[in-house]
């Protein structure tokens, strides 16, 4: 390996260190600190983020790039290896140009803007104040075209599709566009209001049983048998209990995750558990070959890929048919009373029930696309600036009606429900439901492979589906932009008919049409 | 504030919340992290101790010092000001004289040495084999040699009686000298010794009830209890449980205990809870005036003042006949069966009890100073070259036969038994014993000045004591030298005659002489 790049690697595992020490700050705030440690605790993410953001602009890095980029053959002999050599200085220089193009000064205002616009939030939805809150989000608006006007300087000239709100969705999809997303949305916009049409002309599923008492140490006995079942390591890695449950990479052999325990509801740990142990499998799988361990490879390849995953686990396998058929007899078990009486297609349709609600993070399959979509439409006017801020309640509440048939009642369970924009996370929705697509289609490649797969499923054998997940997901980590790997993996580029077909193969069943 | 003195303490802050990000990494590792993570853990920790130590010989805080110093004067005004304005810079230019004495490499030396003594510690203790450890054991002590020179360059010089060991102490027990503690300790060990043999010609007490089965569950509900008496706060830490119990401070607002509990021996997590508690209080309580918040004068006086805080609460509080006067029924309540027809003095009696052991950690409050004697003993023989590695175990056996009338029958349960000498850490038993004189000492203090303290303590308000101990020990913080601290809250310089007295006292009344 070149001097240079074995220097840059070293440089980079610097920042990734920092990285893991941050996650530990945050995992330990959401799960054991004491109350009254929260202001230092600030501080001390604060410094460690501030300091892994210099550390990564450092000059040296951008030499180093410079002097790589310059040498336009990689090294000569095993082509893989000049695959993932120029596959890794893609992923560095990205994350090194997207650094130092934040002016320091706006990284701070960023960060004074979204302090002020999150308490800010919390207060309005509490008081169903939408008005307290819009100057805020107008600001976060304007800061976020800011942004994306820096990050976006000398790369979009002369792109005259390239929008603000491209170079947004690139943090976390990168190589998505506006417009490519948009056409993809719009016909699953159509698909799925169909298809919720199509069910909500059906008798409705009794979902009674899922609401039944269940104590904590039962659910807890639950997750344990799934996170096992789902070969989640844990030598790396550990279940908690938090308030909204998340999975984070502390360490290349340290990927926690968490979920709760509501007594009144027991699928709200059971699939939080199987979709944050889909998150972790990925993290854990990660293996771009021993010299880039712990380097900005040994990553994912974006938010949606990561999604991907965890909803594969949590909706492909934990709310299937062929599943439980093989293993709803050890839930009732472990379970005690609780589902006393109730049978397995009683319970399969249950946690499939499909109804248009408010709120996205409660929402089914079928309409959390919906949800999704929404809020995609509205965030790229909102930063087109074709929407006022003082007109989202009303574009908010027409949207609902037109994709879910409901109208929220106040703004607090409309508009003001969801984090993101006062976290200034605008380009994040779309991979929600990126997520549900690129399952799908990977899961109708992994089918062809695996022509045998649901018999494994339905015996509790989900080694198959790792393995291939590992292969083919996992372990090239950050190797490929998602467009790549989707085209990879499946031989096409995205598509969402296999999400819109799964749904209607799956729901044709369950509401028997 | 003068402009450099403000600058100062904004870099001192520094090198502080790195402090307390490293607290969190080590208490992870200690309670919550999965086992593979130990490799990265071990790079993440050397990362932040190493940049903790570069912002902390920063020349520019080198500089500050040396101006800071050159005017003789405190600024005017208020004199506790400028008091507090002289004790800072002093405990400051003290930890920065020594961090910039030891050379890079010495560092690295120790570093690498102490890592394979460790190793080779625990391995040697498995297998009884001392030879196996001799050679890491010379290499430690030659280390510590080169560190003892580095650290006392240009101190010692022209004053006779300093000894290399005189700088190791000072690590721990800041202006103590071997001298002075040999002196107390000579007198010490002839009281304790005689003592001892009093206690052993009387008939022995049972302490069968503390063996008898108490669940960990109860035992949990005791700690909580008592964590409650000693008005222990919350939300500024909280309690686990690992192997080895300890404390240790995360932030100013984030001080964490833990504790064990052995199904079979409740004494261990009751006892523990209290010790850890004890040192928890200690932190917690450190208050030296808003302007010197998380600076180095936001520390303990010494180890052996923490210990005596420790120890205070866990063997004068917590196993006196006073407390338990008024408090055991509340005990034998929550611990269920296990004390069921056991009184209060039958329990005293038991946990009190007296017997010469092989090992420091399981031994009771007559014998563990004993203990003590004997491992600065020897370590001061060893760091002067006055008794050889080879001869070790040998020394170590005569003069356990000599203080406590027992031989080791192997070298695993003796002088292989503690983890300091291959940890490098010389210096640090004499703490444990100054701990228990200085915690006599203040004890008698403070009786003199609250006179109604044990009918408080019997009634379970611990709070007058905590508030006596708040104001005269816990706020000033690192403000004074423990010899500085002793003098003015006691009146005199420090006087073994209290601890022996207290345990007269109380042992001629366990054991009835």
């Amino acid at each position: 390996m070149r001097k240079e790049l074995s220097r840059l690697i070293e440089l980079d595992r610097e920042v990734g260190l920092l990285a893991h020490i941050d996650a530990l700050l945050g995992w330990d705030q959401q799960t054991f600190m004491p109350s009254k440690a929260v202001d230092e605790r600030s501080e001390q993410i604060a410094y460690i983020e501030s300091l892994a953001h210099d550390k990564l602009v450092a000059p040296e890095i951008g030499e180093l790039l410079a002097s790589l980029g310059s040498t336009t053959a990689a090294p000569a002999g095993d082509p893989s290896l000049a695959a993932r050599e120029g596959a890794y200085l893609r992923v560095l220089r990205r994350e090194y140009d997207r650094a130092v193009k934040m002016p320091t000064e706006l990284v701070g205002e960023l960060a004074g803007a979204t302090s002020l616009a999150q308490a800010a939030w919390i207060e309005a939805r509490e008081k169903n104040d939408f008005p307290a809150f819009a100057p805020h989000l107008e600001r976060m608006i304007e800061l976020k075209k800011r942004q994306a006007a820096c990050l976006s300087d000398g790369k979009g000239s002369g792109e005259a599709d390239a929008s603000p709100y491209d170079a947004l969705l690139d943090l976390f999809e990168p190589g998505g566009t506006e417009a490519s997303i948009a056409l993809v949305f719009s016909g699953l916009r159509r698909d799925l209001v169909a298809l919720l049409g199509t069910i909500r002309s059906r008798p409705q599923v009794d979902d009674s049983c899922l609401h039944r008492p269940c104590p904590a140490e039962r659910q807890a006995a639950v997750s344990a048998w799934l996170m096992g079942l789902l070969s989640y390591d844990e030598s790396r890695g550990r279940l908690d209990t938090v308030a909204h449950p998340f999975t984070t990479t502390l360490g290349v052999d340290d990927v926690r995750i968490t979920t709760r325990y509501l007594e009144d509801f027991f699928p709200s740990s059971l699939f939080s558990t199987v979709h944050e142990a889909g998150h972790a499998l990925y993290e854990q799988g990660i293996a771009p070959g021993p010299e880039y361990a712990r380097t900005r490879l040994h990553d994912a390849s974006s938010m949606a890929v990561h999604e991907s995953q965890s909803r594969m686990w949590e909706n492909m396998v934990g709310r299937s048919g062929t599943f439980w058929k093989g293993n709803y007899a050890r839930l009732a078990e472990l379970s005690g009373d609780t589902l006393r009486g109730v049978g397995p297609e009683t319970f399969v349709k249950a946690i499939n029930k499909v109804e248009p609600s408010l709120i996205r993070t409660e929402a089914d399959e079928v309409t959390y696309a919906l949800h999704v979509i929404l809020r995609f439409e509205l965030e790229s006017e909102l930063i087109a600036g074709r929407l006022a801020v003082r007109d989202l309640p009303s574009a908010w509440n027409a949207k609902m009606k037109d994709l879910l048939g409901v109208v929220p009642p106040d703004d607090a369970s409309g508009c003001l429900q969801d984090v993101h924009w006062s976290a200034g996370l605008f380009g994040y929705f779309p991979s929600y439901a990126l997520g549900n697509l690129y399952a799908a289609q990977f899961w109708s490649a992994m089918k062809r492979e695996l022509p045998d797969v649901d018999s494994s499923i339905e015996s509790g054998n989900l080694k198959p589906l790792l393995s291939w997940l590992r292969a083919n997901i996992h372990e090239p980590g950050a190797t490929y932009l998602p467009g790549e790997l989707v085209q990879r993996v499946t031989g096409s580029s995205l598509d969402p008919s296999h999400f819109v077909k799964y749904l209607n193969e799956k729901y044709s069943r369950i509401y028997d049409f």
